[in-house]
């Protein structure tokens, strides 16, 4: 689905155009705290059926949901399936996954630390490997032996160990503060323990909000910054039908990649794995997937909702279709142009096809409806009890205040705070060594809460990532997004009119692009070095491009986090309490990038009428090559085609429930064992940000068969057949 | 303001893609009976103050209101203003003011014949005129003498002669009929009267409809193919601050150039022209423009806005923003294909700002609850009254029901019927031919509407047109059309199978393009000529793609034009009625690019708190130059520097009631002397669409004394200034 690698990852150039599923609270840190959070799900109150999540009256009646696993409902799915998942069962499925910090979720396959995620989820890496001369993205890549295997530049993977509730500790810090005040003081507190947690740089914590301020779990991982490329097909197969097909199905994706996880140079060694399924899935069977679902807004107030229907998502439309266009023509330039953009394109169609389906979820009057009424039920009830009113009462319409401040500060804090008037790689090095000269020196709990302590080893993984950086795309994201910002600002802005002068954006653009030394990784390391007073000394144009703009930008994020965040966290934790009294607790918050797992069963849909079958075969794919892209098969296929068993399952509906960020998520049966591997939600799912609808909203897989078959007769791949099936 | 030249003009590559204002009743035909008509201003029952226009009651309260000719407020203006114009006040205006055909509006301005419209209603015509060696856009034109001005392809000027209202002869024709019977009924008197009424070739016919069919009149013009450039400045300050600027104010562009209309190879000479003001427009002067607004939709009703907001407006704003990146970066490739597309980008940026505006201002809340207010009001009143109620009672839920038929056959009708798959001039000429062959042998009632006899003097001007056709700009815009065609209708759908068979977009778009001989006039002459049987024994691959996708696009224009035109049209009819008996008949129409007269006054506006002055100076032109595009004076400008006053106004805002179509309108005096040219709105004025805004709404023109002063200091046009006062 491709959203989990661009949606959830923040603050690289064009990227950050990504963020339009994100809510306003934490779109810009990408820290999990930064997800908004709130309360027990009103779909489980829902007037009509299609949103029936676990009422909290009794039985399961959907597949709704994304569960915790320290909150699993396991009886109520005994009562559903007949099965219910032991504390061991999800503790081995815990241990089992990772999380692939750029946006998506992996399996751990074999005991030799053996990864598999989605081709889209290391795309980024296998172009990151590439060269004009060996482009692996069209070609595919397989390392013979382990010492082929090669590191990937910005990919960090997590293994869940621990979590923790510190609620109370959280709440504690933060009482009697407003505003502010709140936001530094949880802030402050939310550093502490995250740093008391981060007992070595192979440890990381995050404290994540959960039910939108209801809860704060403290989430410990192992760290694994050495992620090593084993495999991936060509983008070809792996992407068959590309931006057409995406979301669609039929589909016929080998969207697949596997990794290795390393420690200290040796492959990490592991009885924590998922073994593979001899039978893979069948139509009606019990599926779960394991993963981390980046973000739904099921939980939002509709004054917050309107936000994203009438400002937010139609602004990202345009957003996204402009650079779309500017994207494609740049491909079509030359083929070293392509190569080198492709990766970013595909982010930007990924988005853009997520954000219509999005915008058109609350476009449906019924929907909008639903939450309007849900809304109104749940205010009624607080208004009636006095107690309840008077400490849960105001919450809607302060939230709806700060909405309307957002409206207002939306550009400048977009533009200027979230980077998209620099869509640049090297001006985010720039601006992240310019901050880290200013917020280092600081106490930890000071700090912008993406220089703290916890944050850093990602922040150097980053900072100091050996991937390579291209001139003439930079200069081409610079330019179209300096022109955004003098046509948002208008050319009167005086950061607009102190930022270009009486340079084009094209003018400025290529004269820091091409006057800059951060491309080198030494300079970076240098400048980090030596602090504030090597960043103040460098007369690096594009250090003194961030130099200029940064007070602007901090004083423009201040104004948001105090303005609109604090609101929306204090007053969004009030009505999480209040539907914690009124409805109880045991529903399943929204999505946080943190691990959950969902049950459903492989089934088709109903589309208009048409039964759409949950399979599609290998013969499929063959039927549906016309040799040009994206419906061109790869000539190792083609070869291969005698060879295939045609029969074999290829791609996969289940009911099971997903978002962005469930990309590469392992689908298990109830051995544990892989049945397929997530890839993507079906057009309908997309709405599944705001409801779960079971009519129609279906995860999209790879069959464990094709991926048996592909890898067996058209890659030749024994040795990681040998590992997966031992 | 430029949507005139787009928005109002169709079934041009890329320009159909313009049609974001149009409403879905006439959207693909150009012709104004393909507009969208309905009865009395429900503004003038406005719940707020902010939309006042002329209540049935009695006293003007703002300057709203785009009046007829033929029905103009003039006492009530006397109330207001102190001035009565008279019928032969009128009269003269009427005939001074010229429409032009491609989407703007011009005045007479010397007994020669001279034309003054803006540059960017000529802009088409002066590239068209450019080659790769002289670009006329970047260096402007000025004819020397008589001799040296050179036609323009594809401008018709119109002089409106005559109104006949022909109401009853239309009601006539459709009584008792419905549905598809109602539409060719219609259809067929429609064109049974315009072409009793064209007389000559010279004349032209057009039956408009008024009030959304509460009236319908016939406008018949003198016709004028032959229209000559004669002057036009650099695109540097006619359009200086481009695209940031656009809809904005303070400005300070010199939107000008001269026309000159022809008739057998003479000046057409003549009695009825403006003169020049000696003093120009002073701060709280009373103004009048006389001009064609193209189309508002301030009657339309709830379902309609509904279906524009939430539908149309949106997927206008994605296509638009993804053909603006598509069309810069192509631009950005060398200075042949940025003189080759960039008259289509200004359009696409143009008409995506105005889109923008749009959308926005249907997404106010206050706006939108207004006008849910005011239908409520009306139907109460239809319901209690039992006649009524019987008569007009369904025809709100059958227009509802229409638009809902409308979203289901959107894309299919915008991508194969109105040309958005296939946007290629090419194309379209392989279109007007096959379907000339078709059309033209039938009876004149029965055929589509843009081939009765009425409009053929349009058709073969632009079959015939001598405007060059690029092939690069050709391929590049068909590639991306086809794109998505696929996209939208999904690469299963028949007809992309058809269309596209195994080639890519690409492929296809390179083959047609290289491979037809339609860029040859002579060729087209002859498929014209030889009719039906040599267009079907053409080998012309674009002959054969159009003929391909012609069954295809028929049948989802019957469907549209069945199913929700005709639906529209005649509940539009008893809509209107109902407002008539409930109202009365004393307020304007919603604007058809028919002939109309709005008045105001000079004056600014509060702009959150700050007051706009309504005057810039030729002196902050200097001030804001970059010597940066868009912000570059032309070089001719800062050599006259010295000779200018400075301190000449520039650009100023008046009240006047205007929207796209209204560029290049006369801005005269009570005197009816020229005192400016009207190029754009504020960005308030966008919202105009649907409420005219006193606090807010603003016309943006350029000054006579700027006009004089550029003429004769910067270009010398000593020629066109003895013409403008003699």
């Amino acid at each position: 689905m491709k959203a989990g690698s661009v949606a959830l990852t923040l603050g690289i150039a064009g990227v950050v155009l990504g963020t339009a599923i994100a809510s306003c609270a934490g779109a810009h840190s990408g820290s999990p705290i930064g997800q908004p959070a709130s309360a027990a799900d009103p779909a489980a109150r829902s007037l009509a059926p299609t949103t029936t999540a676990r009422p909290a009256s009794g039985a399961l009646t959907s597949d709704e949901g994304m569960w915790l696993l320290n909150d699993f409902p396991s009886e109520r799915l005994r009562e559903r399936y007949g099965f219910a998942p032991t504390k061991e069962w999800l503790d081995h499925v815990r241990l089992s996954s990772v999380r692939l910090t750029l946006g998506c979720s992996g399996s751990v396959v074999s005991p030799d630390g053996l990864v598999m995620t989605n081709h889209h989820c290391a795309e980024e890496c296998i172009a990151q490997l590439s060269t004009s001369k060996k482009d692996f993205v069209q070609s595919g890549f397989f390392a013979k032996s382990e010492k082929d295997e090669v590191k990937c530049p910005d990919i960090e993977a997590n293994q869940l160990i621990e979590i923790v509730d510190v609620t109370a500790r959280v709440n504690e810090a933060t009482k009697g503060s407003s505003g502010a005040a709140y936001n530094d003081a949880q802030r402050a507190e939310i550093s502490r323990i995250e740093k008391e947690c981060t007992t070595t740089e192979e440890v990381r914590c995050d404290v994540v909000s959960l039910y939108h301020g209801g809860l704060y779990h403290l989430y410990k991982y192992r760290r694994m910054q050495d992620v090593r490329l084993v495999f991936a097909p060509e983008i070809g197969i792996a992407a068959f039908g590309g931006d057409p097909d995406n979301f669609m199905f039929p589909r016929y994706d080998l969207d697949v990649s596997f990794l290795r996880l390393y420690d200290h140079d040796h492959p990490v060694k592991t009885n924590e794995y998922f073994r593979w399924s001899k039978a893979g899935a069948k139509q009606g069977e019990l599926t779960f997937i394991s993963g981390h679902p980046g973000s739904t807004s099921r939980e939002l107030t509709v004054s917050q909702l309107e936000y994203f229907r009438d400002v937010r998502l139609p602004a990202a439309l345009v957003l996204l279709a402009f650079y779309r266009g500017i994207l494609i023509e740049f491909g079509a330039r030359g083929p070293e142009q392509k190569r080198t953009s492709n990766s970013t394109l595909l982010d930007f169609e990924n988005n853009l096809k997520a954000t219509k389906g999005r915008h058109e979820a609350l476009l449906d009057r019924e929907l909008f409806a639903r939450k309007i009424a849900e809304e109104q039920e749940l205010r009624a009830k607080v208004a009636a009890d006095p107690r309840k009113a008077k400490l849960y009462g105001g919450a809607w319409d302060a939230i709806a205040a700060a909405e309307r401040t957002m409206k207002r500060i939306r550009k400048p804090y977009q533009l200027l705070e979230l980077g998209r008037g620099f869509s640049s790689s090297l001006f985010e090095t720039a601006r992240t060594l310019v901050r880290s000269g200013d917020e280092l020196p600081k106490a930890n709990e000071k700090r912008l809460r993406e220089y703290v302590d916890s944050k850093l080893p990602a922040l150097k993984q980053g900072l100091f990532s050996s991937a390579p950086v291209y001139d003439e795309f930079e200069t081409l994201m610079l330019t179209t997004s300096l022109g955004q910002l003098r046509e948002d600002l208008g050319p009167d802005d005086p950061v607009v009119k102190k930022v270009l002068g009486k340079q084009s954006p094209a003018e400025l653009a290529q004269a820091v692009i091409k006057g800059t030394k951060l491309k080198d990784v030494k300079v970076r390391k240098a400048l980090f070095d030596g602090g504030k007073a090597a960043v103040d000394a460098s007369k690096d144009p594009m250090i003194l491009l961030a130099l200029l703009v940064d007070p602007d930008a901090r004083n423009i994020r201040k104004r948001y986090e105090d303005e609109v965040e604090a609101v929306v966290k204090q007053q969004g934790e009030l009505i999480a309490k209040a539907k914690f009294e009124i409805y109880g607790t045991s529903v399943y918050p929204d999505a946080t990038f943190s691990l959950r797992v969902s049950f459903g069963q492989v089934k088709g849909w109903n589309e208009n009428g048409t039964e759409v079958e949950p399979f599609t075969t290998l013969a499929g794919a063959f039927a549906r090559d016309t040799g040009r892209e994206p419906f061109a098969l790869p000539k190792r296929w083609l070869a291969a085609k005698s060879r295939l068993n045609l029969e074999t399952p290829f791609n996969f509906t289940t009911t099971n429930d997903l978002i962005g960020g469930n990309s590469g998520s392992p689908m298990i049966n109830k051995e544990a064992e892989i049945v397929g591997l997530i890839f993507d939600g079906n057009i309908h799912s997309l709405g599944g940000e705001y409801a779960y609808d079971p009519r129609e909203n279906r995860a999209v897989a790879v069959h464990s068969a094709s991926l048996k078959e592909a890898l067996d007769k058209v890659y030749g791949a024994a040795r990681i057949l040998s590992e997966i099936q031992p």
